[in-house]
Order: C-alpha cells, then sequence, then structure tokens
C-alpha cells in the first residue's frame, strides 16, 4: 500500500460543488484518493463537482460524509489545519514543504488529515484546537485568499514530491564522451577553415567560444552526431566550391 | 520594482473562460501580474472569468493579447514550456522547484515567460520548440493531465517561494530560557506531590516524562506562565484539600 493512500483531505463545509470537484482532481494527479466531507450542504452542486472532477469521479463518488470535523479525523494521528490568517492559536504555522515532510513521516504508519475550511470563512478556532499542525500556504500580502482547489493542490503537491514516487522523465540518449567530442570539435574546427568563417589568428579564440557554447549543458551522442553531420556537410559543400574556382 | 513583475503566464489559446479568471486568481496569490493570452478564442465566456478572478479582476483586465506565441514571448530571455507528456524535444524537463530558481535568476534582470498550452491538447512541439525550458510537473503516473490554473499555481507558487518575499507567520512572544523552565518544572514537581499524584519511588521518572513532553518544540514565555498558573492552582487545590482532611 502507498503511502499517500494514508492521507485523508478534509473539506469542511465547502460551499461550491466546482471547487470540490476540482479538489478530486488535484488529489487524483497526487495519487492521493480519501476524500472526507464534514456537513456537506444540500444545496451543493453535485453536477458541477462530477463535470470539473474530470479523471477524479471515481474519488468524488468514493467520498466519505461525516456530520462533524471530530468524526472525519477519528483515527488520524498528525492532523494539519489550513490557515491565511494570523493571530492567536494561528502562530507558529509551518510551510506546505516543511508540512511534506512532517506528514509523509507520520503518513508511513499511520492515517493522517489535512483538513481544509469554508471558501469564505476558512476554520474556525474550535477547529483549529482540533488540529496538530497549521499549514500557512505563501502568498502575496496584498491577497493571501487561495481558491479551495488550489490550496489543495499545493499541500497534495508538496506530499506527492516528498513521497518522491514521481520519476522525471530522463534523457535516454547516452552522453557523448570526451573523445566523440573531440572528433566533433576537430570537424568543426575544418569547418571554419574550409568555409573560410576565420583566419588562422582567430581560429583558436573561435574554438574555444564555441566548446564554451557546447558545454553549457550536456552534449548526448545524438547531439554530437547532428553537430558532426552539420560540419560535414558543410566541409564537403566548401570542397566543392573550391573545386568550382579551380575549374574556372 | 519587483523581480515578479518580470514574469509574464502566457496561456495559449485556452478554452474556458472560468480557467482564465483562475489563472488570474493564482498569480494574484503570488504577486505575478504581466497575463498574456494567444489567439484568444471568440467563444471565451468572459463573465465566468471575471466570477472567477476574484479579487485578481485588475490582472483579468489589464491581459494583453496577442496573435501569435513568438509575439507573446518577444523580448523574454528564460521562455519555459509546461509539458505533461514526455517524447522527442519534451526529455531533459526541469521541474517546477528547479525552474523556480532558474527563473527567478534570470528575472533579476530580464523579461521571462512561462507558457501553458490548451486543456486538451497543451502545447505543440512547434510552440514548444521556441521555449529554453520545459517544465514538468510532478503528478500521477495514473493522471498527468492537470487543470490548467492548478498548473500555473504549481509554478508561481514555486516561483513566489522562490523570491522570498513571503514572511512566515512568526512567534511573537519570547522562548523562555532555563531558567524560566526550571521554575515551571519545580512547581510540576510540587504539583505532583501535593496531588498525591505519584510517589517518591515515580517521582523522577514522571518528572523525566514530563521534561521530554514539553522538550518536543519551543516553550515561550507565556506557555510557561500557563503551564506555572495551572501548577499553582492545583497546589493551591491540593492544600485546601488537605485542610479539609485535617479539620475534619
Amino acid at each position: 500500500m502507498s503511502i499517500l493512500e494514508n492521507i485523508r483531505i478534509v473539506l469542511v463545509e465547502p460551499i461550491f460543488g466546482g471547487n470540490i470537484g476540482s479538489v478530486c482532481r488535484a488529489m487524483n494527479n497526487n495519487d492521493i484518493t480519501d476524500l472526507a466531507i464534514v456537513n456537506p450542504r444540500p444545496t451543493t452542486d453535485w453536477d458541477d463537482a462530477r463535470k470539473l472532477s474530470c479523471n477524479a469521479k471515481d474519488q468524488l463518488e468514493a467520498r466519505k460524509e461525516f456530520a462533524t470535523l471530530e468524526e472525519a479525523i477519528a483515527g488520524c494521528t498528525v492532523v494539519a489545519g489550513t490557515s491565511a490568517r494570523t493571530g492567536f492559536y494561528r502562530d507558529n504555522a509551518c510551510s506546505p514543504r516543511e508540512f511534506g515532510q512532517i506528514g509523509l513521516e507520520s503518513a508511513k504508519d499511520h492515517k493522517i488529515a489535512l483538513v481544509f475550511g469554508r471558501e469564505d470563512k476558512g476554520l474556525t478556532n474550535e477547529e483549529l484546537a482540533l488540529c496538530t499542525h497549521i499549514i500557512q500556504i505563501p502568498s502575496s500580502e496584498h491577497y493571501t485568499s487561495l481558491n479551495l482547489s488550489h490550496a489543495v493542490m499545493v499541500c497534495c503537491y508538496e506530499l506527492f514530491c516528498a513521497s518522491e514516487t514521481f520519476q522525471p522523465a530522463e534523457e535516454k540518449a547516452d552522453e557523448a564522451d570526451s573523445e566523440f567530442r573531440e572528433r566533433m570539435f576537430a570537424l568543426w574546427r575544418e569547418m571554419m577553415i574550409k568555409t573560410e568563417f576565420t583566419h588562422d589568428q582567430k581560429l583558436e579564440h573561435m574554438m574555444m567560444g564555441l566548446r564554451r557554447i557546447f558545454s553549457r549543458g550536456k552534449l548526448t551522442v545524438p547531439d554530437v552526431k547532428i553537430l558532426m553531420g552539420l560540419a560535414k556537410q558543410s566541409i564537403w559543400v566548401s570542397e566543392q566550391w573550391q573545386k568550382t574556382i579551380k575549374d574556372k
């Protein structure tokens, strides 16, 4: 079982069905599946929720509903509330990144919960008092109020990154070794001479420039092959041109 | 001028007005203000855009519109395209976190751009070819397709974090020093004896437990005052109780 399955996202009295759907999608993008809703509103637009959940309709349908926050977090060790405001009980918050480490460590062996408040009023002091941690998402001092699904996205993203589940796309092509690179530089040197791009005096200076340009990132074997092919062709054209001149 | 003002968010042919509005809000939450839209669709629901932009209506109205991606990124040094897919041209992508550092470094002196594709088809290979960097957002191998505004949120969040603009809420109260803490522990020791909570043999063991519990996080001066007050009151009650017994 994946550690991420031990993470429960708890929404307290969310107003907009669309946000609930977007939350499901954000969770699904990060392999987090357990959604709980506290005291769902009778006015919730579930059609909107389904629409915005996209490929995460299963998560939406599998949601658990609870009358109170206490019931939604029962059995969880770490319980993190999110808050944009600061003040009494709300200082000493941790960042989503810090919580990514803390939460994941606890989720190895226990169920944990992340609690998100209402779109308009967030969590009450009484609800925050049930939390072991407070997460404050970095945001502009001019506008700290995040969309509910954006707040969930940032927290899930940090937990997902911390889980190191994700394997970034890697360059599959092999990196070129020095001997292969030097064969390319020799061809480029020849190209500079044959095309009469530069004269002897400036040649080594230009070569240093080229070496610098081509050393800013890794060069793969296919990269070097392209660069060699281009030089060879240019050399060939220059030789044809020289012949034409001589033939005249 | 803030470095973040040098960052342009470019949306290529977005389909849903609601997403454009949500993007504005996400940008505003992270002090990023420059929005460009490439080839806006005549069918765009701008009412929806305004509704979902919330407090970021100014950003939405100040958007720039361009016919082509080339025009939208003209003048930008670093141009980062986002892609969920991998493959030719798309390998060697960087994470949003890595790009946070790279992008911000360049934004110190130059305009940079982050480019996001259509909701259904992303960016074309020709559009990615105009980019100096490719950002791949970590996501579930089962579901890599992020909502447009979620993708923008994660990238803006990483740039905002890298800018270190945000000052987390800090505990304003002073941390208690050892002498003050020891006065508290002495009172708790007295409370344990006076309430007859524990007998001599176990007392030091219990005290070690308490010291461990109260050392898991920083204790501030107000924290220690609460703990001292509680102990004093409990000692007082115990003394009253002892008197009652004697008086009987």
